[in-house]
């Protein structure tokens, strides 16, 4: 494993393994790393010849009042667990190397999309991500690129980049990895004391209870909605931000649940904000099809 | 010479040249060739193994009330030239191929360089710009890529783009080609009256003019800008938007000349808005060595 902390090696060992007619399998994250991003790197390693991950805590996704200092860090624990996945190589650049001092561009989904959910309290967030993401494809010119669905706006404003801007690669989504009980895998849960992890259970288990409504046959989004607000404030320590039923794709409101919907939940446990989703394909006319994760 | 409307056959033109170990020079143009172009296409021919011309005119660099719809336009004649200067590739997609309905992602070139000059009074101009390159960069996937001195808050504009998104390309910049009376070559010169055409001369007079006077010793950029501004007045149909002097590659104003430094004019005549500039190199301690173009 090659673990490269310059942009100019990180080209090097990239144009090498295009010029000999390899694919390239990019994993971007933000390092403290768990089974989640285990799950991209596994699936990466299937479907290509050189497995590239970058580990870097993104300053433009993070507003002025979040937890860019205190996101967890370990460094020598991520490099034991990409050898151990045959990680081929790893680009930890500082943040000098990406954000020079003259740093002056952005590219942004602008349109509802990038400014509903999420978007509403992390105004900048989705900005910093395509623009991150956007400078890790030109660097690597990865074949295929992995995100979590655990991350779902942040899959369908990546979508939208990629198809609007034209970049010439795969978008690969995987399924979100959920710890025994069902709450979903992020290095934010370190964040949570013993007791905000037990409650921080509600988020997947409201909606779980979700799809089952609608599998009965509930087809009413406000309906689904409310009942996963019923069911989380039920946990007197959750403040939900936002609980939305929408479209997968477009992250656009819906009425009546038709397509693929996503059901994504955010709420803070103390000063925790967790966020979950999950899709189900409804078929209006033949019942629905059921593909939550 | 092959001639494509589409991304899927632009691609596995510029997809197979690529596996072939080709490179390949990429000139973006809007039409309406001259020799201004043509001058960018020779550079690209003598350098790269593949030439791809995109024509296009850009909806989304044009302000509401700009000239969009009168464009000049005539692909019959632009064919007929790229022949002569052996392209091999041109690009002429309509607009549904570049800005599908639900596009709504732009690169954007924020801070100062983009708002001054022609950024005042076109305030979107450059963010269509930036978008529109960085989506044919990512089409031709080009080694090279070639643009006009004559737009220098382009080209200034474009190469902070690159270095920004960290593009895996070459930024040409080649000399502004000039009539013989020394106006800059612009497909908008075809709007001129024939009166405005003799009066349009004056700008590169007024740049060639302060040339004379920094190469005289004059290093204060306001006695520039007021000897342009005087000269430039003296043509009563000429209504001047701005006479800049600043640094060649920031676009931030200067006091005194040092470096390289970028004299910009634009100004109307009658309905047509021109724009021209030249680069002095100047070197504060051991006099000046000019390279205006």
């Amino acid at each position: 494993m090659q673990v490269v902390s310059t942009i100019k090696n990180l080209r090097e060992i990239t144009k090498k393994a295009r010029r000999a007619g390899q694919t390239i399998g990019l994993v971007p994250t933000m390092g403290f790393l768990h089974d989640g991003h285990i799950s991209l790197m596994r699936r990466a390693r299937q479907e290509n010849d050189v497995v590239v991950v970058s580990i870097f805590v993104n300053p433009t996704q993070f507003g002025p009042s979040e937890d860019l200092d205190a996101y967890p860090r370990n460094a020598v624990r991520d490099k034991a667990l990409m050898v151990e996945e045959a990680v081929d190589v790893v680009f930890m650049p500082n943040v000098e190397q990406l954000y020079p001092d003259e740093f002056t561009t952005f590219v942004e989904v602008e349109g509802p999309m990038a400014q509903v959910l999420c978007g509403q309290s992390r105004p900048t967030h989705f900005r910093g991500v395509t623009t991150i993401v956007a400078k890790l494809f030109h660097l690597v010119a990865p074949d295929r690129a992995y995100f979590g669905q655990k991350d779902a706006q942040q899959v369908a404003v990546i979508q939208q980049m990629v198809r609007d801007l034209d970049f010439d690669l795969q978008v690969v989504i995987c399924p979100t990895v959920r710890e025994t009980d069902g709450l979903a895998m992020s290095s934010r849960n370190t964040y949570l004391s013993p007791r905000q992890r037990a409650e921080a259970v509600v988020l997947s288990k409201s909606l779980f209870e979700a799809r089952e409504v609608i599998a009965g046959g509930e087809r009413r989004a406000g309906a689904v909605a409310q009942g996963i607000k019923v069911r989380i404030s039920e946990v007197p320590d959750a403040v939900i931000d936002y609980i939305a039923v929408v479209d997968a794709r477009t992250l656009a409101d819906l009425d009546t649940l038709t397509g693929e919907v996503l059901i994504a939940v955010a709420a803070r446990f103390g000063g925790t904000r967790l966020i979950d989703n999950i899709r189900v394909a409804v078929s209006i006319h033949e019942g629905c099809s059921i593909t939550g994760r």
